[in-house]
């Protein structure tokens, strides 16, 4: 079974080459009918593909895809083919989940995030970088980054405004799609590519970078870096941070698990278990040393906060008293030795 | 006295429900006359009412409006009325401050509290989110979710982009009014229902949710949560934080008193008194242990931080050199002695 | 040789007084052709002056320019003769690097800031802030904020949105240049007057005022306050932030060195040298008390933070055990001793 198919509407500078990708409606492993009316009408042969649709292979397409009873797919072809002309359609086929060799690839794959159709990890995005290039993002859509000057001077003179709303390689996600079922409060802070589970809410200093995400209920106020993935029922508080792999998180990825809480202005460089709490305020690195305290708040061992990465119901905070780092637990102090050394 | 009248122009989705509703002038504490004019002209009974305004009950309104004297909602009528045959005309009227009915009412209530008519907490909230719908705020104006993915598919399709900057239940305050004497450098981090106090600047890491504000003069760069209100002549450094109750904050409804400093990246979870200061990087929670100083730096005795709710002139500070949380008054240590078991 | 020539198309209000210019190719240090161009055609005579354009005005420059061999500048003003009639073009040239008199003059500034013609501190801001007025900025461009709350209801009643996406002194730098070679992801927190150097990557939750900005290639994820310059090769991450002599920082102009590492969530009251860290969730401010550690881990002395001003190769952090603050270094005691008692 094939990986992605998709019909596009993208945006190309004065070189005809891409700057982006717009899916309406990308197909998870999609049907062998519609890989099929693929090959007979558009030149699809076999592979990872995105072929540049005219007015009459996508209207060829349309009628494949009629055909073969996806009439959504069809809609969406026959809607194209109005647009084809100018040369900014795409079917891209993805069969295996292979190193991406085209900017509209990368886009798909993006779309299949924020789409919910793949969870982070779970899709090859090497090589995506060298793929997706920095553009400006505006009012009037992706604009070419060496052609933007002109525009923008040819704008005032016609009192307009050509505003740019951000420069850079991925776009804000839901210029593309809003999955259902969240609220995202400042869009400009969450990227294609994000997986916003169903029931999160995104604040305005929440944050969600590319292949990274909740995986449902969530109040997000706090950054989430590419690469990290947030339990059900965790919140992140105002401001808070989680390390990411591209930011100074070493190889560990970092990750939240279920009912967690990180405090506003806190931070975790570990990945987190359940129910885990970090007090607001504090940073946990993973080389901070940490004093297990058992159930009856009694010292038990010292330990680094990486030989803690994903136990779960650990409470983080700092001792206002004597500012050490402390880890409450619900265990006896017998239990949090037995687990400490579990692997000695 | 009736508490509000207002007549708005508002969006509404396929379903011919309120997206949303703009009030260009509330009326608060409304003449008896514009209260006639309505009841004469436009159906008004009694009570709290939404009213859809036809072109001929606009018409009629503007016209005993005008009878009454009052001119500029006359003339906000007749204006109006020139768009009331596509049914997003209406005219609102709170009679008495009870839980909303209507999402119109719940926009005229947080009118009313950004164009500083009410004060946070000084205006009936309750059942608020239940009336307020969750909306695609776009760059053509608000667009209902479930309508939202095929307006954006059109929208590429004519070469143009819709794009979405909040997914939220409120939108941006400066979409609806701009109070006099402020600067808000970052929009989309003000929800409608803020109170801006005259004098306040917001910078670009500041953030005011509704039911939240400023008194009067502030430099505002952090986050002033949903039901917190800043005393005047006191600032937020970058990043800082107020707890909410809504977020974490409790039962305790977090406020800063006059002249105080809440350093950069610091936070509090209780209450301020005036002229208090909590150094950068500190997060003061409700049950941080603090260990008051005299005016000699002398050590006096150790509290929770909630104890000091509302107290004045206190300073917080991390001990640097032995991490403890300590609080520098201005009080010898009798005196200081004497207030802190003044209720024991 | 003077200091810069620039031809703008800006806005005014309806009291035919400057909101804002945007110039399209500022000259820094122009040709003495281009002066003489000026003065021949558009009666530029000496010293500072903002010349508004009439369409016969800007044409006899343009012809001026050309005949001059400015071809690029005679391009711009015959594009601009063509605007010329609603007055709102201005020819500026500022000869000598006085206080500002005119909001054209310091609007060139901020764009030779931003076009990385003069580095921060390297021209006169004197007196901008009253120069600057307030504005609102709007999806239509500038606007009054006087006049704003009526075309807000007028575009309303045409079923269109004027949305305000900031209400400052200072508009986004990106809606006036985008310099090669940055990445901006949200273009509201980088303020015209930025000087961002070739190579950075602001994120989401970076921020660069003006008068201040980045040498050359940094990843940005926290604040750069006004005044602060980041050396080549440092990074700030998430969340952290640097103190203006605007925001708190006193008299000492914050500055941070070449290679450095500031930790999400930690922030800066002091300069820092080359090669320092400050790690994640730590806030060093001038009166920190900081313990210095030798290259064995040893302690050697006590400091205020504010004499490690602009030192290098220092690594701070909070003892995790005792809650100390300390400062890591890569010399023996011997001569950590003879450098910091180097001046007594």
């Amino acid at each position: 079974m094939s990986l992605a198919f998709a019909i596009g509407v993208g945006t190309k500078n004065q070189k005809n080459e891409w700057l982006e990708v717009f899916y309406a409606k990308p197909a998870y492993q999609p049907s062998a009918a519609l890989i099929s009316a693929a090959k007979e009408s558009a030149g699809y042969t076999e592979g990872n593909q995105a072929i540049e649709l005219t007015k009459e292979s996508s209207t060829a397409l349309a009628l494949a895809l009629k055909g073969a009873g996806e009439s959504e797919h069809a809609a969406i072809a026959i809607a194209c083919s109005a647009k084809a002309d100018d040369k900014t359609i795409v079917l891209t086929i993805i069969e295996e989940d292979t190193q991406s060799a085209t900017t509209p690839e990368v886009y798909l794959k993006l779309h299949l995030l924020s789409h919910r159709l793949v969870k982070p990890h779970g899709i090859n995005l090497n090589g995506m970088f060298g793929l997706l290039p920095n553009v400006a993002w505006t009012n009037l859509g992706a604009v070419d980054l060496n052609e933007l000057a002109e525009k923008q001077f040819e704008a005032r003179l016609n009192g307009e405004l050509l505003a740019v709303k951000s420069v850079d390689k991925f776009p804000p996600m839901t210029d593309y799609v809003v999955p259902a079922g969240v609220r995202i409060a400042a869009t400009s802070r969450v990227r294609l590519g994000a997986y916003v589970g169903e029931g999160t809410t995104i604040m305005h200093e929440g944050f969600v970078n590319f292949n990274a995400g909740t995986e449902g209920t969530s109040m997000v106020e706090g950054r989430i870096s590419a690469g990290v993935m947030i339990g059900k029922g965790s919140d992140l508080g105002g401001g808070c941070s989680t390390m990411g792999t591209l930011s100074g998180g070493g190889n560990m990825v970092i990750s939240v698990g279920e009912n967690c809480l990180l405090g506003a202005n806190a931070g975790t460089g570990i990945p987190l278990g359940d129910r885990c709490t970090i007090e607001a305020g504090l940073y946990l690195t993973a080389g901070t040393k940490v004093m297990m305290l058992d159930d009856q708040n009694n010292e038990v061992e010292a330990v680094k906060a990486r030989d803690l990465a994903s136990k779960s119901d650990l409470l983080f905070r700092r001792n206002s008293v004597n500012g050490r780092v402390e880890c409450k637990t619900n265990k006896s102090a017998i239990e949090l030795n037995a687990e400490l050394h579990a692997n000695n």
